[in-house]
């Protein structure tokens, strides 16, 4: 846990983290203003009850927690070791996400190399696609050629669906095997240096069907009408309404079933959120783009029991517009 | 989400897994009483507000919510969706996890698979140890294993420490290149059907010094102390004061950092937690040992910037004693 005052900040960790922890301060060469404190014993509860030490060491009247990211177990733990304190628990969202959702020129960097190492992942795992092997050992080669690729590890579990699984958004490989004529989505990522990229892609095995082709160009029109309106100022949402209008005009709004996009960063979900709009109070959908923002354009159709396709980018919003950072072609591959 | 009442289960979930979910109501031929809710968007927040309204129209009083995995955000919206009903939340622990605890014999078949397969791909992993490979290479090598075993994939990610590396018990395999007369340790798992196994040991490239054969000779006395003591209506706790005993014998106490055990099931740490004692009212140490139970054994022992060494087998508790499910010998290899 991260105790983040005015003046600096301290990282509370157990003896388990002690010499990786201790070792990233050495190296942290401009963060002189983070401390270490260690406890004795792995328990969170323990870990609690130095944070209110702490907090009141340095004489904080309002701590904020991540809502979103602490338990009900955990808060319990935080109130008591706040019990006979002054200081007040204000519940928070997404403090730590908005400070992160403009990436600076180093986060830039690293997510520009990681999108060009991911695309030439991609580029590889379609030209293998074969029938006869299954979901699960097309995902196996995939992971590895993450590694291979420069990655630290793939930054999510690799998606291979084949024929009607293709119609399930979050499919897990499995023992299917990969036939003739089916449709193969491909969605996996990467962390590179602690930072994530995501990429999808749908291949043929042999001429497509009709329904297949129908489906491409409709969320390839989505893809097209997402990005054309990319730019600072413009609300996340707005994104998202311009792929469902896109795939409305193909009458397939109902078989869209996901928002747009999300962020990249650290996470491999994080700020800003392109999803559906709601009410204008939405913080979430309007809520502006701005340069340096990082996030995916997917937008996909799963028709239930037949099948479906998605094709996911990764970009960046700059001063104008936005710079793509994957680069793989977005046609239907056929193999 | 899963709503649970004395009559029936509502599992709720939104349109990304609509499919998935009817697939699973349609194949589980035991469980009659499971219905399935669907909500037209993606939001946590919707789905909370079905589950409030499903809790009326069941006529509940109380709800009890997990409070260990609910985060404080979502008990907002829990608390928002009972505004206005009589039925009252209460904040639980445990209470699946513990129903979870003893496995029936269909997880045991499983999980006894599961440990012969691991094996396997530890035996052949310390075989093919060789100096100039990285740590992440040798994890991504058995990484591909653990899928060509038959394990659906590793159940967590897997830990390739070289030489100093050993000393971090909870290393990530990094660019550190194996060299000749490096300890290595490898921590691994496999997710087969849902069920998640898990082993550690360690090997010397080329013969070990005195060091390494030191703590190896200590952690192994207390892996065997540990597993001395397993029986029904022991304490789990106790198990963990035999390892701490023996380390403490040897001058190694304060090098055992975690501890001795955890359960494994559906996921790859659950109850029971086999850790240090603090108190007669401490429920999770307390607790007796039931037949059924599936743990690991693990200590280890870290002497920060110079090394450690973990040795952890998988064990049933059986009617006397227990069964080990995890089958490779326990020495310090030398390859």
């Amino acid at each position: 846990m991260l105790l983040v005052t005015a003046e600096d900040a301290t990282l509370v960790v157990d003896a388990r983290y002690a010499t990786a922890a201790a070792a990233l301060l050495e190296g942290s060469g401009g963060c002189p203003d983070l401390n270490l404190a260690l406890v004795a014993s792995s328990y969170e509860q323990t870990i609690v009850a130095r944070v209110g030490q702490l907090d009141r060491s340095h004489g904080v009247h309002r701590l904020g927690i991540e809502s979103a990211h602490m338990t009900v177990a955990q808060h319990q733990w935080f109130i008591d070791a706040f019990a006979g304190s002054t200081a007040s628990l204000r519940p928070t969202s997404g403090l730590v996400e908005e400070g992160r959702s403009v990436k600076d020129p180093d986060e830039l960097s690293i997510l520009r190399d990681a999108g060009r190492r991911v695309s030439s992942v991609m580029a590889e795992a379609l030209r293998g696609l074969r029938p006869g092997r299954s979901e699960r050992e097309v995902a196996a080669d995939i992971d590895r050629a993450i590694v291979r690729a420069g990655f630290d590890r793939p930054a999510f579990e690799t998606i291979v669906a084949a024929g009607s699984n293709t119609a399930l958004p979050h499919a897990r490989p499995g023992s299917r095997v990969l036939e003739s004529a089916d449709l193969v989505l491909l969605d996996f990522g990467g962390t590179l240096d602690g930072y994530c990229v995501d990429l999808t892609r749908v291949a043929s095995l042999g001429p497509a069907d009709d329904d297949a082709r129908e489906w491409h160009a409709a969320v390839r029109a989505a893809h097209a009408a997402a990005l054309a309106v990319v730019r600072p100022g413009v609300a996340a949402g707005e994104v998202d309404t311009a792929a469902r209008h896109a795939m409305a005009e193909r009458g397939l709004a109902q078989a869209f079933t996901h928002g747009t996009g999300h962020g990249l960063g650290i996470e491999v979900h994080e700020a800003p959120r392109i999803g559906k709009r709601r009410e204008p109070s939405d913080t979430l959908t309007e809520a502006p783009l701005r340069a340096g923002m990082v996030f995916t354009v997917e937008p996909g159709v799963y028709l239930p029991t037949r099948g479906g396709v998605r094709l996911e980018d990764d970009i960046l919003v700059t001063e104008t517009a936005y710079e793509l950072l994957t680069n793989v072609p977005l046609d239907l591959h056929v193999v």
